[in-house]
């Protein structure tokens, strides 16, 4: 496996590989990799000739007030993950590197990002998506891997992909969860041991909604209150909201006739935990 | 010659042309060819295996008062000239081809698109910002040419496709003029004939200026004054702007100690003209 720490030798690679039609698989990540991430890797190493994963902790796509300085930071047990996988190069750039002096341009993809978590983490979605504007330009990829568990995050990227004919489609692969069904995420690990006992309460809101809908209920805001009332048994968890969403658009629906998507972000705590799960009206 | 009309075709095209490691050039217009662009086309004819000018009214850098419908459009004639100077390919895509339904993303380059044009003009330099982006991720030029005419778009597109690592270089041509001095524009035939004579008038506020910088004078307030003072004698020219800039930044500078931008922009009537000088400080 190869370790790139310069946009240089990134490019240089890729520009290589693509004079010899090879395909080039991104997994784009801020490491602290776990089996959500190990998944993703094994999904794209299937599927493509040549795999990258990136490995960048992008200070835009934080709030003044979020976890940047504390996110975890695990180089070395990460590209161990990566080797074991069969990972042909480890993109690791450094912030100057991918922000140098005078840099200026920012992205955003407007519908998508004002909902939700943009509403929430103001300056985020931007954050994303220059990010991977940049990444998806200078490794130019087929095709990008990305967890269902950021659902707005995929739907987003889809969309700036497409906009800005950067060459490369998302593929979204299923979220990975603990066996009490709390979605993996590298912030699992700031949670105190009643917030992990408390965390599966989210999941737990969303399956029951879940079931609602395949016992016939149609009406978003009856699903949402089903949602609601589930993640109120837990006394340590408090929403930030839960909807029900086209799953293109991510506009908010009255009633679930085909498919559609639940969102949900609670907070235990100072930690901010998101879940989604995809349903269907019509089955 | 080959004719584009779909993103498809050119993707195609710029990807098997990748394969070979041919080099690509992209001449970036609006159509209305003129002097200015053949000067273009024929500089990146030179340093260039393959050469595609593309010929697109970008409507979202066109403000909501502006001239997006009356815009020449003069494909015939473009065509034709394009044809006589060696052009490869003509990408000519439709309005819904780059900007299909949903589309939902925008760049901006923040600190390049605040002044001068981009305070008269809210939208504009977004617009060129993602219509460029687009470009050149699906031509993917290593070298992007541009007029200097347009002095702001040529350093905002610069730092753009750094920024973005789209790959591509920017190589900036120099204005074109009619005998009397008057840069070419596709607007110019907007003049009448008595708007046509007064034109003139703003390359000789540049001119006056770059000869008192030559005699000795560095205030950045007096030579904008040898500039207005200038423009005043035409009673029919309004100056708009009319500064002394860092070339890089576009900021404002006090004295002109090394090399320095004469930016400026009057109306005349209805019709805005711009045009633009490097001088030097120390020499």
């Amino acid at each position: 496996m190869r370790i790139f720490r310069t946009v240089r030798a990134m490019t240089a690679w890729s520009a290589s590989l693509h004079r010899e039609g090879v395909v080039i698989g991104l997994v784009p990540t801020m490491g602290a990799l776990h089996a959500g991430h190990r998944a993703l890797i094994r999904t794209a190493r299937l599927s493509c000739d040549a795999l990258v994963v990136s490995l960048f902790v992008n200070p835009p796509q934080f709030g003044l007030r979020e976890d940047f300085s504390r996110y975890p930071r695990r180089f070395r047990s990460d590209a161990g993950l990566c080797r074991a996988e069969g990972v042909d190069v480890l993109f690791v750039p450094t912030g100057d590197e991918m922000y140098p002096p005078g840099f200026a341009t920012s992205v955003a993809v407007q519908s998508l990002s004002r909902r939700w978590e943009g509403a929430r983490r103001p300056g985020h979605f931007e954050g994303v998506a220059t990010i991977v504007a940049k990444l998806c330009s200078l490794v130019r990829p087929e095709i990008a891997f990305l967890g269902q568990k950021d659902f707005q995050q995929a739907v987003l990227v889809r969309r700036l992909l497409e906009d800005l004919n950067l060459g490369a489609r998302v593929v979204v692969c299923p979220t990975v969860r603990d066996d009490d069904g709390l979605a993996l995420s590298s912030r699992n690990q700031y949670l105190t041991p009643a917030q992990r006992r408390a965390a599966p309460v989210l999941y737990a809101g969303l399956k029951a909604a879940q079931a609602a809908v395949r016992a016939g209920v149609r009406s978003a805001s009856r699903i949402t209150r089903i949602m609601r009332d589930r993640i109120a048994t837990e006394p340590l968890a408090r929403v930030e909201y839960l909807s029900v969403c086209d799953p293109h658009t991510l506009e908010p629906l009255s009633r679930v006739t085909r498919g559609a998507v639940l969102l949900g972000a609670i907070r235990l705590g100072r930690v901010r935990l998101i879940d989604n799960l995809l349903i269907r009206g019509d089955q």
